[in-house]
C-alpha cells in the first residue's frame, strides 16, 4: 500500500514481491492463512493516520501456520510452539515495559514505543503485514495457539475482537443493564455480542445498512434502527420508549462520526455510561453542552484506545466456548485473493459487506 | 430573593418577616448562627437554574442551633439531639429511597424527588432557606452534630465541602498523582485541598484573580497560574512542563466556563480522569475533537452532579482532623448582615471575596 | 412453624388459620401461587438462625397476584400496580434509608432495621410468609411486576436469584476467566448460570449428588465433580488440571460447610478471587494459613450477605433475556401443597430435589 | 549471610570481599550510600523463606550513587543516568511481561520469573545485595532518581514504603474512614502515614512496645494501644468504643502474627476491609468462623504480596511532597556498620529498634 502523496488513481495496493528474511533468534515465519480488511485499512489507504511509515503492507490482525521458528517461541503459559503450529498473534510489537505509561500509569496501550504490524511498520521493517503470503513474526510477537477454534471464525471478528471487548470491559456493564451500540461495523457488531456475553439484559442498535442490522439482531441485539432513515429526534425517542424515558445504561459509540459521540451523551440516561471506541481517525469536531450533556448529568465519558494482550487472549478463550462461538459463526465472510485487495477496501468502503478477509494463498 | 421576572433594579432580595412554623411530628427549628454567598446564589438571583419556585429564601449549607424539637431526631448513628445541640443538615430534602434511580442505579443524587433548601424549596415552602434567623427542618431532614467544629472553620467550607468532596472521590486520584485543579473560587480551593488531603504528589491550579490564587497556595497548591494573563497555548505549556511533558494525572474543573471543559481534556495525560463539576448552570456549549481529545487519550471524563448524605457526613469528619482543618482555616471570611446581601451577592459575583457568610444575628 | 425449643417430634409445621389482615394505608393482600422451600427454611425448622421470632410462617421469595390494594402501590418507574397484577416482591422491608450503614457505608444490607418476610418476620406481624394463601404486603413492600416472565420460570430460581447474582456482582468476573462454583445446591446452580451469563470463559463446579450435577451441566456448567467421591487432593488436582495448574480466576462458595471456605482459598490463583455466600448460619470454625492461602497468594475474599432490591430487579429483568431464562426453564420443579411442607423440607434437606415449591392453591 | 542449615552460632553474616563485576551492556555499579535491616532480614537469617539461594548478600531497599554505568540506564522518562547519579532501584528484577500473570492477569508481582535483590538473588549472582561497598545493578534493572530527597528520609521508609503504600492502595479508604493498624513495626509505622495522607479521619493503632507506639503517634496514629498489657476482649472494646461500635471501617494488618489476621476481621465493621500485608513468612494456621467473622459481616479480606515499581515510584513521588516527608523524618534511625550487621538484626528482631540502617562506608 502505497502512501497517501500519490496522485488518486494511485491509492491502491498494489502486489510486490519480497525475499523471505533471514530468521533472527526467537523469532518465526508465519504462513498466513486469513488475514482481513478492516475500517482502518481504508482510512490507511486514504492517509487518514499519523505516524504511518508508507509504503506499508496491510493487514494486522491475521491467523495463519508457523512454518519455520528459529530458537524458542512460547505462550503465555511457557508452552514452546512447534513448527505447524496454527496460531494468532498480538499485532502490537514493542510494548515497552520500561516506561512511565507502562510501568506508572499501567496504561500499555499509551506505550510511545508500540509498533503496529500492518499500520505503524512498513516495508522497511519487513514482512510485516497480513496481506501476504507470510509474515515475519519479530523476536518478541506474542503469538496465542488456536487449537480448537476455527480459523473462519476467528477472523469473523477479527481486529474487532480486542477492540470491542475492551470496549466493552470499559462500559462496566450490570446485569440487566440496557446497552445501546450505535453503529454496525464489525466493531459494533462485536460489541453487541460482547455485552450480551457480559449480562446485558438488552442489547439495542442504531446503525446502517438495513443488512448490518440484521447480522446485528443474529449478533444479540433485541432491537435495531436505522438511522439514516430518520432524524435525531425519531431516534433519541426511539431509544427513550425503550428504556423507560430514561436512556441507555450503557452506550458504545462504534461510528467513526465525531457527531455521534455528543448523541451518545443525550442517548446515555443520567449516571450512565459512555464508551467511545469509534473514533480511531480525526473526523473533526463536535459540540455538546457540558451543563446539560454531562455534569448534571452526572455522566461517565470513556475513550477506549487500542488492546494489549489480555484483549487479545481473552477474546481467544471466549471463542472456546460455544455460546459464544455460536454468536460469529452467523456472520457472512466476504474471501478476497490478494490480487483482489482493492476490490476488498471498495467493499468494507461502502458498507455493503459485512467482513471482508484476505487469502493469500487463494 | 425574588424571581427573574421582575426588572433588573428588582433583581435583589428583600428583607420580609414570616411567622414562625407550626412543627410537624419529628420537626426541628434551627435558629441559623451562620449562612453563605455561593456562586449559585448569583446565578439564583439572575434566574440562571431551572425549576426554582420564586421568590425563595436563598442559603442552603448553614449551620446553627436546634431551637426548638418536635418529636424526635436522630443523627445517623440513631442518637436524639437536644434542643440547644449546634448542627448543620443536608440540605437535599425527600430522596425517596423508592425509585429506580435510588434503589437500581444506586444514583441517589438523580432521584427526580430530591428538594433543595434555598435552591428548589421557595417561601411557599415555608422557611426553607439558610438566609433567615430561621430555618425549618421538615420531617425526615438529616442533621449532623457539630462538636468540637467550629462553625466557622465549616462555614469557611460551606456547600463547597460536599461538592468538592464528591469531586475528588470521583477523580480516583492515586498516591503521587498531579491534579491540576481549574478554577479557585470556593469549589476549585476545598477541590486543592481535598485531592492533597486524598494523596496527590502535587496540586496545581490555573484560576483568577490573584489573591484567590494565593489562598489555592494555603490550601495546599503546589504551583498556580493567572488565566487571565495568558494564552491557552502558554497555558498549556505550563501545565505540560509541569508533568514531564504528559498533563496533569487529574483535572478537575470548577470554573463555570463551557470552554474549561474542553482545555480540561487537553490539560489531562492519556489515560488520565477529568471531573466535571464546574458547570452547574447551562453557559451554553463547547467543542472538541472526539479522536484526538477523547479516544486516542483513552481518557475518562466523569460529571459530577449534587451530594448526597455521606458526602456531608465524610467532609465533617475530615474536619475533626487538625491536619485537614488547618487548610479551611486559612480562608479568609466575610460576614454580611442579613440587610447586606445583596451586596455579598455583588461582592461573591465580582469574585473579589474568598468566602461571604451570611450572620442572620449580626 | 415453631420454634426450636420445641421436642424434636413437634419441629414440623402445622397448618394454622388465620384472619385476614385490616389493609392499612398503600399496603395489599397477596394471593400466593407459588413460594419455595430453600435451604434456609431447613436451618429455620432446626432452629439455627438467630433473631427469629416464632412462631412464623416461613417463605421469603414468593410469586403472586395482587387480590386487594389499599391507597397506592407503584413500581421503581412510578407506575401504580392494579388489583389482578401478577408480582413478586423483596422480601426485605424496612431498610431504613436513615442509618450509617445506608447511608454513609452505603451498604444497606447491613441496615439493623430490616427485616424479612417468612426469617425474621413471624406470625405476630401478621401475614408475612409465603407458606400461605395470602401475604400481608405492608406499606413499603416493593412489588415488581412479573409481565412477560412465567411464575414457574422464577420460582426455579426464587431466592438464589437475587442471592447468586450478587455473588456473582462481588466476583467481578473477567471475560474468559474460569469460575469455580462449589456446591451444586439452587444457590450454586444459579451462581453457575449467572457466572456464564457474566462472560466467564468456562465454569466448573464442584458439588454433589450425581443428578444434581447434571443439572449443573445443564445450567451452563462445562465440567463437574462429585466431591463425595474423592479426597480433597484428587479434587484440587481436578482444578489445577482444568486452569493450567494455577487455580480457578475466581471462586463461588455456596456449600454450607466451613472447610468448603479454606478450599476455595486452596482452589483458586493467586491474585484471584473468593466469593463466600454458603455460610449463611453458623456451622462452626475453619482454620487456614494467612501466609500460604492469603498473603503469599494476594487473594480477594469477600463475604456476600444478603441482597438488596436491584438484585430482585436485575434478576427479573435478566429473565425477560430469552438466552437467561432458557437456563433457569431446565430445573426440575417438585410442588408440594400447604400440607405438605414438612415432606419438603425433608426433601430439600436430603439434596435430592433440585427446586421444592410450595403451591397454597393446590 | 549463610543458609540455615548451619549450626546455631553460625547463623550470623560474615564479612567477605568480592571482585568488582565485569558490567555487561546498559548495567551499572551502585556504591551504596545506606542499605536497611528489616524484618525479613531476619527470618532470613533464621531460615524461614523459602527459595533462598543461601550464601546471600541481604539487603533489598538501598539507596546509593551510580559509580559506573556501561551503555544507558535510563528512568521511566527515558532520561538516561550520569555517574554520579544518586538512586535508588526497584529491588524485583526480572519481572518477565510475558507470562500470564503479567500479561493477562495483570499481577505481575506474582510472575514466577521474579528475583529479588537481597533475598533470591545469592552471592551465585554476583553483588546483588545493599549490605556491601557496592551491588551491581543487572541490565533491566530500574533506577528512580532521588534528586530533591535526602537519603536518610528515603531509607526511614526504605522497604516500609513501597509494601505499605501498596497495602493502603487495596484497602481502598475512603475520605474520613477510621483505619485501624495492627503492629508498629516500619510497615505498621509507613501504613499509619499513608492511611493519613489517603483521606483517612483518624488513625488507631494497637501494636508494641511502647516507644513504638510513640513513634505511631507522630506518623499520625490518632490513638494507640499496646497490646501486650490487655486481653483480646480489651481490645476489641478499645476499638468498639473508637468507632460507634461498629469496628474499624478498614484495618491493616502488618504484624506476623497468624491470629491477629482472625482479630482483623473482628476488629472490622460490617462491609469493611481487611487487607493482610502481615504474613510474609509461614507462622502457622489461625482459625476463623466463616458465618460470624466473614460471610455475615459481608467483609473484604486481601491479601497484599510484593510490590511492583509502581509502588516505589510513587512513594518517591509522595516523599517530595513536604506534607509527607515531614512524617518519615520523625523517625529514629539508628546506622550500623557492615561489621555491625548481627548487632543490628539482633536490635531488629527485639523491636526495641524503629529502624536500622546498614552503612556500608562507616
Amino acid at each position: 500500500m502505497p502512501g497517501p502523496d500519490k496522485l488518486e488513481q494511485a491509492r491502491a495496493c498494489e502486489l510486490r514481491e519480497f525475499p523471505l528474511p533471514e530468521l533472527e533468534v526467537d523469532s518465526a515465519l508465519l504462513r498466513v492463512e486469513l488475514s482481513e480488511v478492516c475500517g482502518t485499512d481504508v482510512h490507511l489507504r486514504d492517509g487518514r493516520l499519523t505516524g504511518v511509515p508508507y509504503p506499508i503492507i496491510p493487514g494486522h490482525v491475521s491467523v495463519g501456520t508457523l512454518e519455520r521458528i528459529r530458537g524458542t517461541i512460547c505462550d503465555v503459559n511457557g508452552r514452546p510452539f512447534a513448527e505447524g503450529d496454527r496460531v494468532t498473534f498480538l499485532d502490537v510489537h514493542l510494548t515497552c515495559h520500561s516506561c512511565w505509561y507502562c510501568l506508572v500509569a499501567k496504561a500499555s496501550t499509551r506505550c510511545p514505543k508500540r509498533k503496529v504490524y500492518g499500520i505503524t511498520y512498513g516495508i522497511a521493517d519487513g514482512l510485516t503485514g497480513g496481506w501476504a503470503e507470510y509474515i515475519y513474526l519479530k523476536p518478541g510477537v506474542r503469538c496465542i495457539g488456536m487449537d480448537g477454534i476455527a480459523s473462519d471464525l476467528y477472523m469473523a471478528g477479527g481486529c474487532s475482537l480486542p477492540t470491542s471487548l475492551h470496549a466493552v470491559e470499559r462500559a462496566d456493564v450490570q446485569f440487566g443493564d440496557t446497552v445501546l451500540v450505535l453503529g454496525s461495523g464489525p466493531v459494533g457488531l462485536s460489541a453487541i455480542a460482547f455485552s450480551m456475553l457480559r449480562g446485558a439484559g438488552r442489547v439495542l442498535c442504531i446503525g446502517a445498512p438495513d443488512e448490518r442490522l440484521t447480522y446485528a439482531c443474529r449478533m444479540g441485539a433485541d432491537d435495531v434502527f436505522n438511522f439514516t432513515e430518520h432524524t435525531l429526534t425519531v431516534r433519541s425517542d426511539w431509544v427513550l420508549q425503550r428504556t423507560d424515558g430514561r436512556g441507555a445504561d450503557v452506550t458504545i459509540e462504534c461510528t467513526g462520526s465525531p457527531a455521534a459521540v455528543t448523541e451518545a451523551m443525550r442517548f446515555t440516561r443520567d449516571g450512565g455510561r459512555v464508551v467511545v471506541v469509534g473514533q480511531y481517525t480525526d473526523h473533526g469536531v463536535t459540540s455538546f453542552n457540558p451543563h446539560l450533556d454531562l455534569n448534571r448529568k452526572h455522566l461517565d465519558i470513556r475513550g477506549c484506545w487500542g488492546s494489549d494482550y489480555s484483549h487479545f487472549h481473552r477474546a481467544v478463550d471466549m471463542l472456546r466456548n460455544p455460546r459464544a462461538a455460536a454468536l460469529w459463526s452467523t456472520l457472512k465472510l466476504e474471501r478476497y485473493a490478494l490480487t483482489k485487495v482493492n476490490e476488498a477496501l471498495a467493499a468494507v468502503e461502502s458498507g455493503r459487506t459485512i467482513k471482508a478477509l484476505v487469502v493469500p494463498t487463494r
